[in-house]
């Protein structure tokens, strides 16, 4: 069993003076996207490096829950900034996942015991290879 | 000099059972994200492969416009889809690139080894070193 998920960009003009816009296929929505968010940042622009730590904080907080209910110490909540650093003429650099989770009946050193295992686990980090992945990890 | 781009999923709950969000910090949305659109697929909800498609197509078609224009022969519009797969269990198994272009002055041999060069340069293909990455060009 797969699932095949998508999405389109529209791109019009060069890369320093076009712009385009980027689609997921589930309907969430149509988003501005370009050159200039990516390497100096803006507000309401999306770049791909956003799109990279949407997809990255979203992947290791389904994994974190899943490991954490593994070890019969199921989240109520769990709650993860991915920060993904692009250098422009270099790429992407790094993805640092920040983690603050509610757990009942664990302590800091087991909770971080597997946080670390679901950075490994996760299959985004997994996807991620060619760049390093970093993670701070508390109890909330 | 360096971007970073956040990204924040909080999650409540189990995997299976749970259900998190997931808001960039452009502040383009806050979208919902579940393990059955992961696994099964569903309308309006994200999962991490449709993000890292949109990541993927994004990146791609500006790789595309700056090679092309590099190339003088700037494009008029790209048009790519990124479909991304996801096997639960095994993980993320690939990412397919479509695109398709209008590119005055350029030839399909020409447009077809420029694309090819584009999918090796896009810095989220290098960060995606994990994953077979495939692609289909074609002059709109």
């Amino acid at each position: 069993m797969s699932v095949t998920s998508e999405a389109t960009t529209n791109w019009n003009g060069s890369l320093f003076e076009g712009s385009g816009t980027v689609a997921p296929a589930s309907g969430i929505g149509t988003f501005a996207v370009n050159w200039k968010a990516r390497s100096e940042g803006a507000a309401a622009t999306t770049t791909p490096e956003e799109l990279i730590a949407a997809a990255h904080s979203s992947c290791f907080s389904m994994a974190l829950s899943n490991e954490l209910t593994s070890n019969g110490t199921p989240p109520e909540s769990v709650n993860t900034t991915a920060s993904v650093t692009f250098v422009p003429g270099t790429g992407v650099t790094g993805s640092h996942l920040n983690v603050s989770a509610k757990v009942p009946g664990i302590d800091e050193a087991e909770f971080a015991k597997i946080a670390e295992a679901a950075k490994t686990g996760c299959p985004i980090s997994q996807a991620l290879a060619g760049i390093e992945i970093t993670l701070e990890a508390a109890l909330a």
